[in-house]
């Protein structure tokens, strides 16, 4: 069965931000676990964000993050090449799947869409640098609830802007905790296991998963 | 200038969960990963919990985190194994600096507490299997609230008992993003940085850091 609406997630899922790391081995070799760290810090900043209600918004949380994960990889950042790895966010490649998914699910008459803990501007440039222009019908930030996934209100962005019921709305995510968020919340849920890591044994299942997104529409 | 009241965090602070890992390197070599990614698995899980609104203790977090990372690293584990090291966790060591810091802060007349996300009959085993009967005027538990750290109504629990003002209440802990919360919410706060990390780049500061707990009282 197709969804009428499929809302992606960007980061990991649509666009590859391991592609940082050929920048980084420029400043270390321990550039894989610098580029690891990273994201993990970026991730846990966004998860404190919302726990101790302070939003800061998703740009100044992925600079912190690079601070940290420098400093601990003994990574000195000039204010360039501070300012290029941040900005190298809003220019991260797709995964070669992704074009070939949208447009099939397109063909299919399915609605797309984007909901990102990403800002506006870098969602719109990062859609418009990864050649995605045209295939999506909204790009949701949660800037606009000033929260994090996994919290409902995110999720309740993509309801309120299509006018449909949770279960109607096919969610795909390759970040197994944003599946499970989303599963929580009631959407019906595509978790897209890139990186064959163990399923998360904690929350709500996402409905299926899949190991690339080739396998989209899936039953 | 001594506080009236000291809080301690448990886990990592007060107690050492990498004394985890000889029980399971009989089960694979990859016993330090192992334990570190159970840890980090605990408290994403823990952050997951709370953002999402579906409370589950952390008792349960830690059963349903270590089958995630044996699963991760290929650890079949009976029930009897799964069992014994879930329990583990009720007794794990004291670090060696706690009994003479906690002597002395006594000695100076402050009061002092725990505050953890474990559940209470979690903290009253581990104390009393560390040794550390006697010290404690309470042992403060998230679960009378259902959320965890860094909820501020967490560490609220410390201003509520005992009727002093946040900035009163002197709080310790060796994990950088517990330390950040209790920062925000208004405690005076001190990083016992055990680990050797970076400072958390995101969030309130800790008024000071120490490297184990025999420099307490610190300015």
């Amino acid at each position: 069965v197709t969804s009428q609406l499929y809302v992606f997630d960007l980061y990991g899922t649509l666009v590859d931000y391991n592609s940082l790391r050929p920048q980084i081995y420029l400043l270390t070799p321990n550039a894989s676990s610098l580029v690891d760290l990273w994201r993990l810090k970026q991730l846990q900043y966004s998860f404190m964000s919302s726990m101790m209600g302070r939003y800061v918004d998703f740009d100044e949380l992925t600079a912190h993050a690079l601070d940290y994960a420098a400093a601990q990889y003994g990574v000195q950042l000039d204010a360039d090449s501070r300012e290029r790895l941040i900005d190298a966010w809003s220019q991260l490649p797709p995964y070669p799947d992704v074009r070939p998914a949208l447009e099939k699910l397109r063909a299919l008459g399915a609605k797309l869409a984007v909901l990102s803990n990403g800002t506006p501007p870098a969602l719109a440039r990062t859609v418009t640098a990864a050649g995605l222009d045209g295939y999506f019908d909204a790009l949701l930030s949660v800037d606009s609830v000033k929260a994090y996934k996994p919290r409902p209100e995110v999720y309740h962005l993509a309801v309120e802007r299509f006018g449909l019921s949770r279960g109607e709305i096919g969610f795909v995510s390759s970040n197994g905790w944003d599946a499970v968020g989303a599963a929580e919340f009631g959407f019906d849920v595509t978790w897209c296991n890139r990186n064959r890591l163990p399923a998360e044994t904690f929350g709500a299942r996402p409905a299926r998963t899949i190991a690339t997104l080739a396998e989209l529409p899936a039953d």
